[in-house]
């Protein structure tokens, strides 16, 4: 015999407006949400902790037999808790994106960084210079992401409480650039002749920024956030160095013999950019604001202590590049990361202001993305989010990861398994 | 303009009858295939060469405009090509499974080795010992092999010339199968009282040879495969030294202290086993038709040399173990293993029948399952199939097979990339 289900209530008030907004860093995500027999009670100072919450509550089995009641008070440790996809060493179709964005959501991640182009291709379709993806993508009319598509993607990200950071990476990391915007890299030399091949982008020509200005006037119309990551990672001085215009150039700024230099003379900008800016400029000007990411892994403990002593933001992403696999339960390595374990005042320790999980593409696309993902970035998730010392412990760990994992499978996210056994739904292979 | 399609005729001509039959180990897979203007014409001796051809076929792209003529001559190097699914330390629904029967045929693989049962799990629902699965199972009901399922199963891989050899692993590896079948598994000792924890199959009783003798002559009905694989590997003795009964029947045996006489007197049987029991037992009776397959890997071309010179038949495993992943293009180790070269005989050569792909369960299931083991297996499939020196190169293969991951793509199958690229056809990630 089964009892006659009960009619449940959920309440859920929110003190402020903004249905129709758009989440910042500022964005208060706490929820208090209070179970009782019969009914739930869920209050947030925002839609965004209501968006929080509701997902805490989807998430609880709840059992009334024995009237018994269960508050829950919750609230981001970070306010930046990030993943990264990058759809330029492989195009990930439309639909990987958004289930990305569930996924993520249901881990209660809140900013897509979306590493769009990069040198093996451009997918983004530009209204300004069509040319970029025209000639610069895999294909110009399957491996692209036209305004609709970005749209879909932007929309779909707000509805789950999560920001979209685009990222337009220079002056490197731009050879699918090159293709469809003429005079826009810098032509390596070889001797007195050029090589034919290119470097980084020629920041001594005036086109170039007025090219720049242009492309970011569109993507900051477009993204409707206020953080755009412009790279600046890995550049080669080699082309640079050869090239005898880039050479004169030099030498009229007064830079010398220092080419980083000239790449701060060219990234002179507010917004997130990888840690090399800051490893080359600390003493060129970088505008207080400019919120740095680090990504090299050894040393981020030391980039920490001196960023933040800086006086700068910082995301730590370094150890959570799980793109890079391994053998077995390589999901503890990420419990283990305190992106707050540094040598620094307190002070410097709230300068830290959340980290990311990157998932970069070298080998990567649609076939592996979830798996590889899933369940493995919820561990960064649940350090982003929950309290440091309670979720240290990778052991505590693995049965509430195992259960979640469970649950992304229910909901149709294809999350690996952590070692044997078996889940109640399995993925059905289809 | 386009120009008209022409007609197309293929003409299969196969020398003997067949096609209700089911393929074995010295089926002729060979195949004469000639392509010309309008037409092609298939020759083969049998039904299973035809089918390798029609595959081939299906995999040309065909250019008749210079009315160009192929003659393709081909035949397998090897006469096992196998490839081993784990449904025990992960549940693989159905569907996987003949998802991977279908990849499998498009990489000219012939031996499906289903590793049915281990210690995790029992999902084989055996119509003599029912309790096996009931209790066995991770789920009675939704993780289990039904005979309907079996069945279906060995037909889907007839169909595309595929032998189904099912493994059911003892006397170690049989956790498992203790929960629905009292009294198999030797109770452990701790001291002078049973520990309450079970060890290997008990070779000493009675019961356990009439329960092994109904299981495999049911086994031996179920799936029409002359070859059943025992298992063998991985005994600990630990377990029937602590007990008493164990060590009285070694004596009375004459069997003194070596375990291994015991275990040898448990496995003797005509059967594809792991390397372990030659190891073991190689002064001991081991029935001269018995196949061994190696899985160790530092020390695999000892073992071959080793193996053949006692004029053992031996599958190669050990090196393609590829459930073992690691970052970055790992695909390129399955191309430098060479099966033939061990120190030995030209006559212990050819005992080398064959390699087996392993995709063991520890860390998949059908999350992850497509894109671990596609495209790597194929790096072994070709191996396994072509000139030994024509594939060696790892470097002339990687546009090979990127080129067939974006055939398997086409074909619905969630083949990973090898390196930074795309396909025409991705991917959807629904």
């Amino acid at each position: 015999m089964w009892s006659e289900p009960q009619p449940f209530v959920v309440s859920v008030s929110v003190k402020t407006r903004g249905c129709d907004g758009y989440p910042d860093e500022d964005s208060d995500e706490s929820y208090n949400l209070s179970v009782s027999e019969g009914q739930a009670v869920l209050r947030s100072v925002t839609v965004w902790g209501a968006l929080r919450g509701l997902e805490s509550f989807s998430q609880l089995v709840y059992q009334d037999d024995y009237g018994s009641v269960s508050i829950i008070v919750d609230f981001p440790r970070f306010a930046f808790r990030g993943l990264l996809l990058d759809t330029s060493r492989h195009y990930l179709p439309l639909h990987a994106i958004l289930k990305t964005l569930d996924a993520m959501a249901y881990s209660k991640f809140n900013v897509f960084h979306w590493h769009i182009v990069d040198d093996p291709s451009f997918p983004y379709q530009s209204r300004t210079f069509p040319d970029l993806s025209n000639k610069g993508a895999f294909h110009p009319f399957t491996h692209v992401y036209t305004q609709s598509d970005v749209m879909r993607v932007i929309e779909h990200a707000r509805m789950r409480g999560i920001r979209v950071i685009p990222e337009f990476d220079s002056p490197g990391h731009t050879q699918s650039w090159g293709k469809g915007q003429p005079n826009l890299l810098t032509p390596c030399y070889k001797g007195d002749v050029p090589s034919g091949s290119f470097g980084p982008v020629d920041p001594t020509v005036d086109t170039t920024y007025k090219f720049m200005e242009s492309l970011l006037k569109e993507v900051k119309f477009v993204f409707p956030d206020s953080y755009v990551h412009l790279g600046g990672d890995e550049v080669s001085f080699a082309c640079w160095q050869s090239n005898p215009n880039v050479r004169t150039f030099m030498e009229k700024m007064g830079f010398g013999k220092d080419f980083t230099k000239l790449e701060s003379f060219y990234m002179e900008r507010t917004s997130i950019v990888w840690q090399d800016v800051f490893d080359y400029h600390e003493r060129v000007r970088l505008l207080p604001d400019t919120v740095l990411e680090i990504w090299k892994g050894e040393t981020y403990q030391a980039e920490l202590s001196r960023m933040t002593k800086a006086g700068h933001r910082v995301l730590l992403s370094a150890p959570w590049y799980i793109n890079h696999i391994s053998y077995g339960q390589d999901w503890r390595n990420s419990y283990a990361v305190q992106p707050q374990n540094f040598s620094g005042t307190e002070e410097q320790k709230k300068l830290v202001i959340g980290g990311e999980v990157a998932m970069w593409g070298e080998y990567v696309d649609a076939t592996n993305l979830n798996p590889r993902l899933w369940p493995r970035a919820c561990a960064a998730a649940e350090r982003l989010w929950s309290d440091e010392e309670k979720t240290l412990n990778a052991d505590l760990a693995f049965p509430r990861l195992e259960k979640f994992r469970c649950e992304l499978l229910r909901r149709g996210i294809q999350a690996e398994p952590l070692f044997v056994g078996h889940c109640k739904h399995e993925y059905d292979g289809l």
